[in-house]
């Protein structure tokens, strides 16, 4: 967190309509500088200027996919993380095949969703019900490790409890709280936040730890201070902008 | 309400970009799942999922309209209830005409608007002042009848006064507080709840009522905990989230 | 203040996804009628029923900028003010290039937007880091003064100190507090209530220094109500809507 107050790396989001004001401000409260860029003119040059691209498919069309695939050819040339969220994939099949796509030609570092969407990656058996999970977690994992083994990437599975995988390891984080699926686009902020991390620090594997970490914690600690779901979303911004390393040291659920 | 948060329908939404946000977290606050989609490669296979389908015309555009036929097409086949929002009907000539093209290929459920929207939609001879209502409620509710009777469905008029009406009967609810107007996109939060009142409840004007009892309440008493409109928003949907059916059955004002 | 709740000006926004939610309700709070629109179909015919137009890049995209000429066009024939909020220039050569055009066309009544942004409409040799400003406001007065003095506008560089500019004077601006920098959109809300002040108020010279009070006002009152970041936005909000004219005479720091 020190690192991403002090170097304020630029995260440039192309992401969905509905979460683009809030992953800006969790973008704003961590430390880091956000950018929201989507024309086909621009893109390269946005991406040319940031410490890391977030993709997420949340409101696709075709002329943002396309947005997509340049920035990420971008990313890969310029070596900087790039960190895949599949919103809703296995709730239509163009979101699952745009999904798999992107993967392919974009070899994330990190992919961040829930148990249903990885699961939709790779076998396109599970069905997704609208945007939230219906799958378990644990179905899920064997799934997440095919896909890190295949795209030697990070996958986050997230959910009551985080995994964090690659092809030799598992991590689960136990922070966060029900409460918090009751606030759109938390999932998206993790992304986010995953971007901001792997922007300043070189294991993927560990941005994605300390992300999530950060996102469950400040979540639980949110919710301390909530009235209900509008309330969290409002505190969950204050608690991740004052949040200190102690709190994380003092929370921190994780197993190895 | 009950219905809504044990069977947690999916409301797909295509709306517009200014409450996608505070729409969604509507819906999750009662209970519902939200989704948004719009690009045309899947609003049918998503609509195919949803136990409702709103749609909301704030900030329309070509590419969207097209989309939003194809997804009424779909709700119609698949017999899901639709909810309309002519979002400032009667402002531009756009506007009102594809107000009234999508009411008269869609066959909405349920249409809700202010007094101006609605009034736009049958004669279109009154003028609307932007997005805001500038026609009384009283001289829509002639034109609201009509609606009903020609289309089949109910039409609600939200103002101070709310009237659910149908080729048959009138309600009104007096509930609700002229705060609520300095938020913006509550108006289009109460037809994305007629939504999820509408999945679950087999009766479009008894939907339609509920859910307008249930804004207009919890927003009174939203307010009674804000110190003006922006934690009016937020407290609104922690209310939402807890509101019970004692909380209804103790501050409603209807009138049959 | 009085006369923007007296009259309750539209004011017709086409601006980024990021920021129409907040923008929205900084409008309404303050007393104005915000609308969003950006149809080909309907701008022009909405711009004739506002009485200010807002154009705002941040998330510009080919179609959008179309409809900006079309709005910026009518909106000089209505001879309504335009305010221009050139977000994000510098950053890539599209964003600096349409920039230029839209003012080159358009002429804006007022130019508003950090100090990189307003350097890079002139020289095109400053480098903006995505969409916070690096550069210092001193050395953007005299790019700032020459493109007053160009386009006859009023230029607004905002930060610390704002900085309200034509071709004859300097009014500087002291209020304000650096967390209002950790909320997404503040910019954004600045060009918006210029545009309610310009509506309202003949001089733009003296809209823009008002509208720069009441948000460095409201900032610094909303800040002390404010735990961090997200409740600052939500109490910013509440403070708009509550300021009094006395609240301003009272904590209004001018420098002429």
């Amino acid at each position: 967190m020190a690192a991403i107050r002090k170097q304020a790396p630029v995260v440039h989001n192309i992401t969905n309509y509905v979460v683009m004001n809030s992953t800006a401000n969790a973008l704003l409260a961590i430390g880091a500088s956000p950018v929201m860029a989507h024309a086909a003119e621009e893109v390269e040059e946005m991406v040319a200027i940031a410490q890391a691209l977030v993709i997420n498919i949340g409101t696709l069309s075709e002329s943002w996919v396309a947005s997509m695939f340049k920035a990420l050819r971008q990313a890969r040339k310029r070596g900087i993380p790039v960190i895949f969220d599949p919103v809703g994939a296995g709730a239509t099949a163009y979101r699952t095949r745009t999904a798999r796509e992107l993967i392919e030609i974009g070899h994330p570092t990190i992919i961040r969703g829930n148990a249903s969407e990885i699961m939709a990656l790779n076998d396109g058996l599970s069905k997704t019900k609208g945007v939230d999970s219906t799958a378990e977690s644990d179905a899920a994992i064997a799934t997440a490790q095919k896909l890190a083994q295949t795209h030697q990437c990070v996958v986050c599975i997230s959910g009551a409890t985080d995994y964090i995988i690659d092809s030799e390891k598992i991590v689960k984080i136990k922070n966060g709280h029900p409460l918090m699926a009751k606030v759109t686009g938390l999932g998206c902020t993790a992304s986010a936040l995953c971007g901001a991390f792997a922007a300043v620090e070189a294991l993927p594997f560990a941005a994605t730890a300390k992300a999530m970490a950060v996102m469950g914690i400040a979540g639980e600690m949110a919710v301390e201070k909530s009235a209900g779901p509008g309330s969290l979303q409002v505190s969950f911004l204050d608690v991740l902008y004052l949040l200190t390393e102690d709190n994380i040291n003092k929370r921190l659920k994780i197993e190895e």
